[in-house]
């Protein structure tokens, strides 16, 4: 440790710098440990990009790696003096180069502020540090009985400073719902430095505008999330799972319709068309149905998960599902989940590169939604795997393609914004969950219209009057 | 109709007004009909108030009753134009002086928007206007199976604009939530008049900032909502309860601390001190037990309750309940929940007037809470019932005086200020459900300290930078 220390510092001295940056660096290291201070430009390079294809990424000045509230303040107040950016990170399995840095900024990593500070079981509430790991304060919880519902597919990565910035979701969310239901409060570092806490740790609270749940989604861009007040809930029974096969988008999602208009309350509700149940087969040999045009696989947790599949599995038939198979036990539930889980990698290995989009469409227009995405696939002769939290209406339409081929790759790009059109045709949202960042900006300006994107503005101006907060994103 | 329509618009062309007056009333007829305007001072005035105590109030100069959008948008731009005050209402059944007119004020009453414009059962939506009354709505969503949960004490009266202006919670919160956790999206019109949509229809959506939860709990103080998308659960099924009796409030709630740590959700946790249960038996004669110190409450509406009410009257033994009934029937369950909600009227019984606190805390500190209540009620030889959404650890502490003697009214005051004091000690808030209008100002500024209270202050600004929107509330 000491010797890496001794060799970045070096780094730093020695690294070419220009006055201003030496300035920065000064500022910053007057209340800074050396070794929370990256400078080495081949280190720094690494912090640029978050895991968004096609969003330009800056060269940072410095990246900091602070480890306490006063650390994050001390940064906040020298970027505030010296009008420099500060772009925001936790662990960058961002999917809209929201986290992606700018020429000349901070980069402020909260990966080291890493504690789980309190889980409290008669509260139902956990206090952490922005840069725990969402796996990691689930299992802590798990341990005291409780379930902290949120999880994105990089769980086993991503940090929960991150999952508030984007306001991420997962599989959960059909029933449980997205992480800002379960952020009670928050200690923010404003843009000066001045630490502002919102929120409660009560389940109700009113006093004031709602400023928490303003910050979550906010993608690091009105202040510094240092610490959240989680609400938790009791653990659920085991999740059983069903499979069943259609032979069209079309019934699947007539089968979907079915279910929430049922009145079921699946814990889990997916969907993954012919494109990705091959590409899943391909990459981990699965041994999906490949003759399926969509699998749809449903969970429940409740007491009497079985009468539940059946009851759902009565509704698939109903809607024309050639197969229905309901999982006997934990263990091959989990296995039909895992092939869900390797959706996005194994789409990824069909051509090498990857846009996922990320558009929410109220669930009655589902089926219109793929329809349209399998139109949009022909049009731009392109291979586009849709893999769906169906029971949301949260579609990830994923376009693969090779970065190397530039036509290839605009095509992409083309087909990528063309789908969150039709999603806003269809009365929904280009971002269930994956955040606005780089890369979907003129389209969130589409989506809200001029008149809620000056109130966005202003709102913005309000927290970060000089616009050093992760600058470019959203906006 | 055509009758009283005549002697408004005489009353109006009669009253002695100035030109300020004068000019205000004529740019409102130029775009509403006459029987929208209201000018009768004795009818005004009728609307000068909510239901709270110690808040005062103005005289309204124009009570307006528009019926669509454009006569909302018409309304706020003559208010920005001539400078005028806004005060929108709902019901007015609010304990905050949220709703009260100020001297001069435009009171916009949007009880004649009352059409629910769509239930989509797929979709688990609900399209609504502001006027709607909660109970009108539970009963629409309820023929479709569907189920809108947020039930304030008041949901015969109270309209959904008002709830979501207050974030109002209710009986079902502890499994349910309060009202914020159901509204999607809103149509706003801003304080200059323009139209403004925020969030969505779908089950997600993270395009920018919330800017609809923003406006949940500002109490009309950022803009006027027209119309709100609010999201819909599946009818559960019906609710069995259980009453349990104990010899303290500790033990209470000690009982109601190894619920909620033992995984237990149910639909309903609610706590009623003596004083409250005795106050409900003097005026309903409902044979509740006197001899109680605490009497709770619990509920499921799960697939077995009997079977979780067994458990939890387990657990209810355990820390030392000298009775418990579980009802055996939907009827024995309506009838202990009717002397629930008889509570805060047979409070109000006892001296004529009451002040509700509406303090949460950290459902750990709830018997610290009810202690302290205790403590303060014989400081200031006061009645002070409580009753609580105790899974919530939100108290409703009711401090019962007689508003005809000064210095028992001063008392009053003082002592319900003192339980908000007890409550931030705690960890808590000075509001769970019921917000901060003209009554909890100074607390509101208390609980938020000086940098939130900046940012409040800035957020209000951007909406409404004349100032114009219910002034002199929560500021």
């Amino acid at each position: 440790m000491a010797a890496r220390c001794d060799s970045l510092i070096m780094s730093r001295i020695e690294a070419p710098r220009d006055e201003t940056t030496g300035n920065l660096l000064d500022r910053l290291l007057s209340a800074l440990p050396a070794e929370a201070v990256l400078t080495d430009p081949d280190v720094t390079a690494s912090y640029a990009n978050d895991m968004a294809s096609f969003c330009d990424a800056g060269a940072p000045a410095v990246v900091v790696l602070p480890r306490t509230v006063e650390q994050v303040q001390h940064v906040l107040r020298t970027a505030t003096e010296l009008r420099v950016p500060v772009v925001p990170q936790g662990a960058r399995t961002g999917l809209s180069g929201g986290a992606n840095a700018t020429d000349g900024c901070i980069v402020l990593s909260l990966v080291k502020m890493d504690r789980i500070l309190e889980i409290n079981p008669v509260d139902r509430v956990a206090v952490v540090e922005p840069g725990v790991i969402n796996a990691a304060l689930s299992r802590a919880v798990n341990e005291h009985g409780l379930y902290y519902p949120p999880d994105p597919s990089s769980w086993e990565m991503c940090t929960i400073g991150g999952n508030i910035g984007t306001a991420s979701g997962g599989l959960c969310c059909v029933k449980y719902g997205v992480t800002a239901e379960y952020v009670l409060g928050l200690d923010v570092v404003l843009a000066d430095g001045r630490l502002m806490s919102t929120g409660r740790r009560t389940a109700k609270g009113v006093a004031g505008y709602d400023l928490t749940r303003l910050f979550v989604g906010s993608e690091g861009s009105l202040g510094i999330v240092v610490r959240a007040v989680l609400g938790l809930r009791p653990q659920p029974p085991q999740q059983l799972v069903l499979a069943a096969e259609f032979a069209s988008t079309d019934a699947a999602c007539d089968a979907i319709c079915r279910i929430m208009e049922g009145g079921h309350v699946p814990s889990l509700l997916e969907l993954m068309d012919r494109t990705t149940v091959k590409a899943v087969n391909d990459l981990a040999r699965m041994g999906l149905p490949e003759s399926t045009e969509a699998l749809l696989l449903a969970a429940f947790d409740t007491p009497d998960p079985a009468a539940d599949l059946a009851a759902v599995g009565a509704l698939c038939e109903a809607a024309g599902a050639t197969q229905v198979v309901p999982a006997e036990d934990a263990a091959e539930s989990e296995l039909l989940l895992q092939a869900r889980r390797l959706s996005l990698t194994a789409l990824e290995a069909v051509k090498g590169t990857t846009m996922i989009d990320d558009v929410c469409v109220p669930r009655s227009k589902l089926g219109a939604m793929l329809a349209g995405v399998e139109r949009i696939a022909a049009k731009y002769g392109l291979t586009i795997g849709v893999c769906a939290h169906a029971g949301d209406g949260n579609t990830h339409p994923t376009v693969c393609f090779d970065a190397a081929d530039p036509d290839e790759s605009r095509r992409a790009r083309e087909s990528f914004d063309e789908i969150m059109g039709l999603g806003l045709e269809l009365g929904g949202t280009i971002t269930g969950e994956h955040g606005v960042g780089i890369l979907k900006k003129e389209w969130m300006a589409r989506e809200l219209g001029p008149v809620g994107m000056e109130m966005q503005r202003a709102v913005k101006a309000v927290f970060d009057p000089l616009g050093i907060l992760n600058p470019g994103k959203l906006f």
